[in-house]
C-alpha cells in the first residue's frame, strides 16, 4: 500500500457560537486547511457528524459543506459512528487515496450542540447507545459510564481523589490551547465538590458540549511533498467495533475495540506503545481516559490514576496524554472531535501546535464512538 | 487500480413491517447475502442509510448492524448522503478494497419508515435539502420536485398524459418483482385521476414510503472466483454533487451531479451509453426518472415521454429500464435504495433476478441524494 499523508489542518476553536452554523464552523476550518495547501484543488470531501440529523433538521450534509465551503461539485458525503464519526471519517479519507481514486482528499468534522437546550443534546448523545435495549429502558450516556466509573474504582481500589487527576490535568493543558473550549485551571477539591451528574460521575469529571469544526487534508504519496514541506505520515490506521449493547460485554474495564484497532495500528506502523512520544486518547468522561491508556498498552489495569498523580503523562514525559487538553477540556464536538485529534498529533509532529509542545517523532490519536463501540486509532510519523 | 466484484447480494420484500426493526430487517438481506459466499468470513461492513437518527433515535448503526448480524468485532460505520446514501456507502466499500485495506466488505443499506406518521416522515425526508435556506421557508421535498415536473412539462411541451406512461411502465414491471413494495399496475388514467401531492405531482407520481434491507458482498480479484461462480465486475464508478440549495443551480431540467457522475463511470468502464443493456435510475417522481434518462445519455432533452409511449425502454428494448419498477413501485427504502439498485443490476448480468429479466453483459445503477444534490453512478459488467 501507498503511503498516505497530511498536508494541512485548519481548526476552529471550540465553544457556544450562536451566531455560527453547521456551514460556517466548518468553511472556517476548511478555508484554514487550504491556505496550508496553497488552495489547491481537493478531489473530495468526507465529513464526520453525529448529530446534524438528529438536532439541525440537516442531511445531506457532505454536499452541503462542499459547496458551502467553496470545494466544487466533488464527491462528497458524511460519515456517522457517534462520538467516533471523525477517526471513521479519518479511515475513509485515508482508503479513498490508498485505493488511487483521488491524491488530495479532505476529511472534516463538525458538530453543532449548543444551540439546543441541554435535555434534547442529552437525548441527541444518548443514539450512541443501543435505542431499543439500552435507551428505552430509561438509561442516559452518562449513566452508562458511571457504571463503569464505580466498577473501576471499586475492582482497582481507587479513591475520588486518585481519579480527580485526570480533569486536573486535562485543564491545565487546555489552558494553554488557543482552540480550546475549557481554558481555566481546576484543583482536585474542585473535581470532587462540583455537582452529580450520574453518581459518581461529577460535572468536571465530563467532557463539555460545544460547537467545533476541524479538516485535514490528505495526500497521495506522489503529491504529499508539493503541496506541503512538514508531510506527516499516516503510518498506521485500524478500526474495530463491538458490542453496542453494554450488557454483552464480558469485560467492561477494557473496550475491546480500542485494543483491536490499536494492535491494527501497531502492526501497520511496525511500532510498539513505548515508541509513542505523544497520544491524544478519548475521555469524554475521566474514567474513559484511564481505560483507554491501559488498553492502548501505556499503562498496566487500574494503576493509571496512581501513575499519573506521581506525573507520569504529564508534559515532558513519554507518551505525553492529551496536551491539547483532551475531550475534557479542550472540548468534545461530538463527530469532529475524531478530526481535531488527528489534527493536533500532526501539528505536535510538525512542531507548530500553538499549546504545549511535545518533541518526538511518533503520534496516536484515538477516536471512540459510544462507550468504546466503534473505534478508530492512529499513528502518526514525522 | 486492481478489479473489485460483487459475489454476494440479499434483498428483503418492500413494504411495512411493524414487527421488523432496523437490525431484524438489516439481518435478513445479510445472511442471505451470506448464504451466497458461503458465509465466508466480512472483514468489514459499510451501512447506506438516511433516517435512523432522526426517526428511530439510532446512531452508531454501523457496529449496531454488524453485532446484531453476527459479522463479529469489525470494522463498520454508516454512510450518509440522503436518499443516496447506499450509492454512496458502495462507493465506500469499493475503496476499502482497492485500497488494499481489505479483500472481502459487505455494504448494506436499510430504511426503516413506516412506524412514524406520515407527516413526521415527509419532515425528516425534507432534509435531503437545505434546511436554512429551504426547508425554513416551509417548502416539501415534493414541493421542490413538483416545480421541476411544472417545468419540465412547460419547456419541452409534454402533457399530463405522456408524463404517466412512467409510473404506468414502473408499476407493470414491479408486478412482477417478488421484492417490490407495489406489485400492481395502473393506468394513464389512473395515474390522472390520482390525489394531487403537490401540484403537478399526483400520488402515483411518488415513490411510497416503505422498510426494506439490502446487502452486497464486494470481493478483490484475488478472491472473487473463489466465493462465487458468477462475479459481476464493478466496471466504472463515479461520484459528484451539487448546490444542495436549489435556486443556486443554473439549470433546473438537469441534474448536473448525474452528468459528472455518469462520466465518470462511463469514462472507468470504457463504454457509452449505447452500450448500457440494464439500468436502474432514480425516480422517486415522475419527472425525475425522465430527466435522469437524458442526463445519463439514453434520450434527448425532453424526448424521454414520447419516446418511452412508443416503446422505447421497456422489456425488450435496450437499455431496459428498471425491471425491477424503480423507486415507483419496486419502493424506496431511503439508504437502502441504491444498495438494491446495485444489487438487482447485478442479479441481471448473473441472469437470477426473480422478476423481468434483461439479456446482456452490461448494466448500469444511479443513486440520488436530495434533488440530484448528491449522484453515484455505478457501471456492471459481466
Amino acid at each position: 500500500m501507498s503511503k498516505i499523508y497530511i498536508v494541512g489542518v485548519g481548526l476552529t476553536k471550540i465553544g457556544r457560537f450562536f451566531d455560527k452554523g453547521l456551514r460556517e464552523l466548518f468553511a472556517e476550518a476548511a478555508s484554514k486547511a487550504l491556505e496550508e495547501i496553497g488552495n489547491e484543488n481537493v478531489q473530495a470531501l468526507i465529513v464526520g457528524n453525529m448529530m446534524s440529523s438528529s438536532l439541525s433538521e440537516q442531511d445531506n450534509l457532505g454536499a452541503l459543506l462542499a459547496d458551502h465551503a467553496g470545494l466544487g461539485k466533488i464527491p462528497a458525503f458524511k460519515v456517522e459512528a457517534a462520538c467516533g464519526s471523525g477517526g471513521a471519517a479519518v479511515y475513509t479519507g485515508y482508503s479513498l487515496i490508498a485505493s488511487g481514486l483521488f491524491d488530495v482528499v479532505m476529511v472534516g468534522g463538525v458538530e453543532k450542540q449548543t444551540e439546543y437546550p441541554t435535555r434534547i443534546v442529552s437525548k441527541a448523545l444518548a443514539q450512541a447507545a443501543d435505542a431499543e435495549y439500552e435507551l428505552f429502558y430509561g438509561i442516559s450516556f452518562t449513566g452508562l459510564n458511571a457504571l463503569i466509573m464505580r466498577l473501576y474504582m471499586d475492582t482497582y481500589n481507587v479513591s475520588r481523589d486518585e481519579m480527580s487527576v485526570w480533569p486536573v490535568l486535562m485543564h491545565k493543558n487546555a489552558s494553554k490551547n488557543p482552540y480550546a473550549q475549557l481554558r481555566f485551571e481546576v484543583t482536585k477539591d474542585q473535581v470532587a465538590k462540583s455537582i452529580v451528574i450520574a453518581d459518581p460521575i461529577r460535572l468536571l469529571d465530563s467532557s463539555p458540549i460545544g460547537d467545533g469544526a476541524a479538516a485535514l487534508i490528505l495526500a497521495s504519496e506522489k503529491v504529499a511533498r508539493k503541496l506541503s514541506d512538514t508531510p506527516i505520515e499516516v503510518a498506521g490506521i485500524g478500526m474495530a467495533t463491538d458490542h453496542i449493547y453494554v450488557a454483552y460485554r464480558e469485560n467492561l474495564l477494557s473496550l475491546e475495540a480500542t485494543v483491536l484497532s490499536a494492535k491494527g495500528a501497531y502492526r501497520m506502523a511496525k511500532i510498539e506503545p513505548k515508541d509513542i512520544d505523544v497520544a491524544e486518547v478519548h475521555d469524554a468522561f475521566t474514567v474513559l481516559g484511564f481505560i483507554n491508556m491501559e488498553d492502548l498498552g501505556f499503562s498496566e489495569r487500574g494503576k493509571t490514576p496512581k501513575l499519573m498523580d506521581e506525573g507520569r503523562f504529564w508534559p515532558g514525559d513519554k507518551p505525553t496524554v492529551n496536551p491539547s487538553g483532551g475531550l475534557k477540556a479542550r472540548g468534545h464536538p461530538v463527530g469532529a472531535t475524531g478530526v481535531y485529534q488527528v489534527a493536533e498529533v500532526a501539528m505536535q509532529l510538525r512542531g507548530d501546535f500553538p499549546g504545549i509542545k511535545v518533541e518526538g517523532d511518533v503520534g496516536l490519536a484515538q477516536s471512540i464512538g459510544g462507550l468504546g463501540t466503534t473505534v478508530t486509532t492512529l499513528v502518526l510519523k514525522r
